[in-house]
């Protein structure tokens, strides 16, 4: 296949289709830069790359996810700072192995998950490479917050919470991974988690409307490694309980609690807020979202966590093959 | 090597120190998005990626030009569009078998060519590879001109200017690629050309204050194939007078005009202005800067390529290995 050759005939042409018209754009796709009116403001620029055999295998995820996946990593961390995400841009390294139908399939992708949130793509670069598949965003996203959430904002006293389930996208990949027979039906869920991580968007939207929220960060690399990002950035600990965990209950039964707390790949939010806020998040809670206050912000440093009452300790080797160090 | 223990140790400290203060900077380095007040604009967006084997060899450049150069590849399209840069974030790929040493010098490089433009680094990514190292840098500036310049301004009748000389970078990687003997001293100014490519930020200062560029772009794919891109925008043609090209004497007594015109690596602008205007670039080169008046806009579409008043054929493959399609 002639990389050149599909680029030059189908795909600016595909990824021109994908501007979306905005009187802001005034020089879109297809120039040395795109340029952009922005009003003043303060905003979060992101940016978070995706390789192949290291964030995922074609095997278990197929190229229009990959594309998702790419935008969905870089919404999670805009939303997590308490910002709307706007643009972005985008770098594809494509080895000579995928056929045009894939490369198009990882656009498509790309394009589906943008209009999930109504992202307007701004450029970027189509590189050729060696042998494996990389994709790389960019991303800005203005704050909708008054100060910006993030991971140093947790405070003494405050509860810890957190949206959805955490184990699900890690399962899911432990099901592709080990192969499912029978099975497969009911396990879907988790596999759809793994392969398609939707940040909880409108969830997000509740929350920073609220204006309750100190710290925020996205669990992506795990709940445990995130949580210590977080209280480490606040200079506080965390006491967490086990009990109170959203883990699912096949996970509990096949003892894979420990995949749950640092496998990696949900793409929930961890916050932190005053505990006199709690009706706040309870009146969000009864709307039919799923929030678990799953612990408290505490003086000292670290991750303490506990199971019914007693101290438990984290075994946290085994799974960093997972988890990509941000700066 | 573990890579991890890099990162963790030295990696986020040295990349933390890079970062400049500033108070339009909310939040840094270190969490999962980076804060930043902007005052209302027009912003230009770029990410332009390198990837080993394709577009640099560690044979040939050292890990310190590869970080100044992923600076330097965005700090030019970014001037080419009429705007200053402001920052930057970075992804790094990093395969195993690079060293501690040769990471902290891609590092440092960025962080040399950060300063020389007064950048900011505001984050990004450090992913691991399986073979090949990877640096793909998104860059952000603000439009200094009243209207954007860009690939589609080209005017009927226009004069085609270009920056400095062409041919140097790619005549320098020919140096390095075919081994030097005993001329290499006389060589080098190829060779850092080829190393160390960066853009004409001084003189593209005095162009942009003069407020008379119909059009600019950088011709770092080469002067033809840029050339022909911005007439393609611009719905014009190009008449080109070889004569006039800044083609160093050594490579047209080597016969290399053809790698001059096609073979990239050059990190100049190219640019047209009305006729009449031609007084106000006289100026500028009366400072001692050095600008060629190349050619002529004309109606029609393509490049065509005149040598002491006959037409001359321009044969365009053969460098196309140089050639990454900007989307």
């Amino acid at each position: 296949m002639d990389i050149m050759d599909v680029k030059e005939n189908h795909l600016i042409k595909l990824i021109k289709r994908f501007e979306k018209k905005s009187t802001d754009i005034i020089r879109g796709i297809g120039d040395d830069g795109a340029v952009v009116k922005l009003k003043e403001g303060k905003y979060v620029f992101t940016q978070d790359g995706l390789i192949e055999h290291i964030h995922f295998e074609f095997s278990f995820t197929k190229p229009y996810y990959i594309g998702k996946k790419a935008i969905y990593v870089n919404v999670s961390d805009i939303l997590s700072m308490g910002a709307l995400p706007l643009y972005f841009l985008v770098t594809i390294g494509i080895p000579e192995k995928l056929t045009s139908t894939e490369i198009m399939d990882v656009y498509r992708g790309i394009s589906a998950a943008a209009r999930e949130f109504h992202l307007i793509m701004l450029g970027g670069d189509t590189i050729a490479t060696n042998s494996d598949f990389l994709i790389d965003v960019s991303m800005i996203g203005i704050l909708k917050t008054n100060k910006y959430l993030g991971r140093d904002g947790a405070k003494e006293g405050d509860f810890i919470a957190l949206t959805g389930h955490i184990g699900e996208g890690a399962y899911g990949l432990k099901v592709l991974k080990d192969g499912v027979g029978k099975e497969k039906k009911t396990l879907n869920r988790y596999i759809k988690r793994y392969i398609n991580p939707r940040p909880p968007f409108e969830l997000w939207n509740e929350l920073i409307k609220t204006d309750v929220i100190n710290a925020m960060i996205d669990i992506s690399d795990g709940l445990i490694i995130d949580l210590e990002r977080m209280m480490d950035e606040s200079k506080k600990s965390a006491k967490i309980f086990m009990e109170r965990l959203p883990i699912p209950n096949i996970l509990k039964r096949l003892s894979l609690e420990e995949l749950a707390l640092l496998g990696g790949e949900d793409f929930q939010l961890l916050f932190t807020f005053p505990k006199e806020k709690l009706s706040v998040i309870e009146n969000i809670k009864r709307k039919g979202y799923v929030i678990s206050i799953i612990g408290e912000v505490k003086k000292g440093r670290g991750v303490k966590l506990y199971e019914n009452g007693k101290k438990k300790e984290i075994l946290k080797k085994g799974y960093e093959h997972f988890n990509v160090e941000k700066l």
